[in-house]
């Protein structure tokens, strides 16, 4: 499908239900309200279906006024969802063998729609959405730009991860041309942390381990630690980016003890492979970012760590 | 001065030595290299002067590929100096008197200068510098790109500031179209701390007192806390907006202990009026971010602040 083969689609279309993915992130909810507001300027009926009954405080704004719609579903859309199984729990069963139409930018889509733009370049679906919004030659409102804005600077970080492109940039230039209040919305995303948060950060800096001449950087987050600081799964993230960006270290690791095991997340520096060093263990991932799953003692964590980070780890 | 005549004086004139502010950070250095690198394509042969004797490691890149250049300078140039006094002490005498173009982004230039081009719209004077590059018709290469955009996304704190513009991003666009490697200078920028920082930031965290049922924050950085973890004051970046970031603190407030007495910066939400607290001490600011110095002891800090603050915090 092309993006004019997904408006044909849109304007032939009624009575809208957008679906996305569990734990909705801001690409997940700024695109599905982006959607339905850009659907609302073409006269159709649409609403969202999001996991849980209510949305979580700091993504609020997204549906100022938007009235509840009560009409059965004729259409059933998926946004930023790459895999049906992704669905929320409540919605699954109904929903997952009728999706029409899916919006998408990971490239491990698994094509479970009856029809699907999958875009990988795209830094976010927003800017997917963003494409559809002008093909359709809908106007820009602010509503329309923050949720838009919120999907595009969620999923790239604030412009800062590599997957934002020129485009990106382009995008977002016109969306600011609105007037949107974007200082706001970037201080919901990325500058509010709750007191929890601020103390496991410290207790999980203070258990910062040093390896092979401090180019190894180990973080450890225990079970302990929540119980101790009150800390909610929401509190940690961007904490396994913490060991990464220490001065020197080249590869970083953050140790999560769950009920069975330990998480293990590995980031590293160009030239150091953390999808080796999780492939060791089990796992995979990327050259920059990987991951794999430990089962034993902490003593047994670190040691098998150890040897699978001294395979990798280049002298300089 | 329209940017046309900038760019008449540049063509008109040779030999430039271009000059900026103490303590430079990545639109200081961005600019002057940006600059330089300009004029080079231009067929002019111009050298950049910062304080001290070697760039920090950080901003080496910049420099990358750049001679030596041994010339009598004709034509000097001051780029985002807001104010003649804020020139590098080794440079100042010799230049304050002389320099022939300002270029500058800062509302509140002193227009120092013989001429100068102060656009207070523009986020950094990195993008002027774009848009001077842009009417000379010179080709943006990966090392101009990778100058301007240091400028631009530190002046912004990667497009996260309330400076951003719309312009912002479409000259980032612009740069991103080089394929220079964003994501290495946004690493270095935003994602590198020394142990010693996160060590002071932990104890920093842990200092911070709750007052006005928790609606105002106040995290202490006391020289002991310098001592103990050997930190510097380049450690220190960032730490004063922690305060405001946690969930529901209106006014957040750092309190820096120095030789003579305590700096104190005061960050508030919207509605709470910062500059106001500040000036109830003596200091001032803008209406979200403001100062002011204390002298006596922690006790006396905290209650002055403690009263100045209750005037202005409101009920909600």
């Amino acid at each position: 499908m092309q993006i004019a083969d997904v408006v044909s689609f849109l304007k032939g279309a009624d009575d809208f239900v957008i679906l996305t993915h569990r734990q909705p992130d801001g690409d997940a909810l700024g695109s599905a309200y982006g959607l339905l507001r850009v659907l609302s300027k073409i006269g159709k009926r649409a609403k969202v279906l999001h996991e849980g009954e209510n949305l979580s405080e700091k993504f609020q704004y997204l549906t100022d006024g938007i009235e509840e719609a009560s009409f059965e579903p004729k259409t059933v859309i998926a946004v930023d969802v790459a895999d049906v199984k992704l669905l929320p729990h409540e919605y699954k069963e109904t929903y997952k063998d009728i999706v029409d139409l899916c919006i998408d930018h990971h490239g491990s889509n698994t094509h479970y729609a009856k029809q699907y733009y999958v875009d990988s370049y795209a830094a976010a679906t927003g800017e997917i959405i963003y494409q559809i919004e002008k093909e359709l030659d809908v106007e820009i409102d602010i509503k329309i730009a923050e949720a838009l804005y919120t999907a595009i600077s969620t999923d790239t970080g604030c412009f800062k991860f590599g997957n934002t492109t020129s485009q990106t940039h382009s995008i977002a230039s016109e969306l600011m041309k609105t007037g949107m209040n974007f200082l706001d919305i970037n201080r919901k995303m990325f500058e509010s942390y709750s007191k929890e948060r601020l103390a496991i950060e410290c207790l999980a800096i203070n258990s910062i381990e040093y390896s092979f001449d401090s180019r190894c950087a180990t973080l450890w987050i225990t079970r302990e630690m929540m119980q101790k600081t009150g800390a909610l799964e929401d509190d940690l993230e961007g904490l396994s980016s913490i060991p990464r960006m220490i001065k020197g270290v080249r590869v970083g690791i953050t140790v999560k003890e769950t009920e069975t095991g330990f998480k293990v997340s590995v980031r590293t520096a160009p030239g150091y492979n953390a999808c080796a060093i999780c492939a060791e263990l089990g796992g995979g991932g990327h050259e920059a970012a990987a991951g794999c799953f430990i089962k034993g003692s902490h003593a047994d964590v670190r040691e098998k760590l150890t040897s699978a980070v001294e395979k990798h780890i280049q002298k300089e």
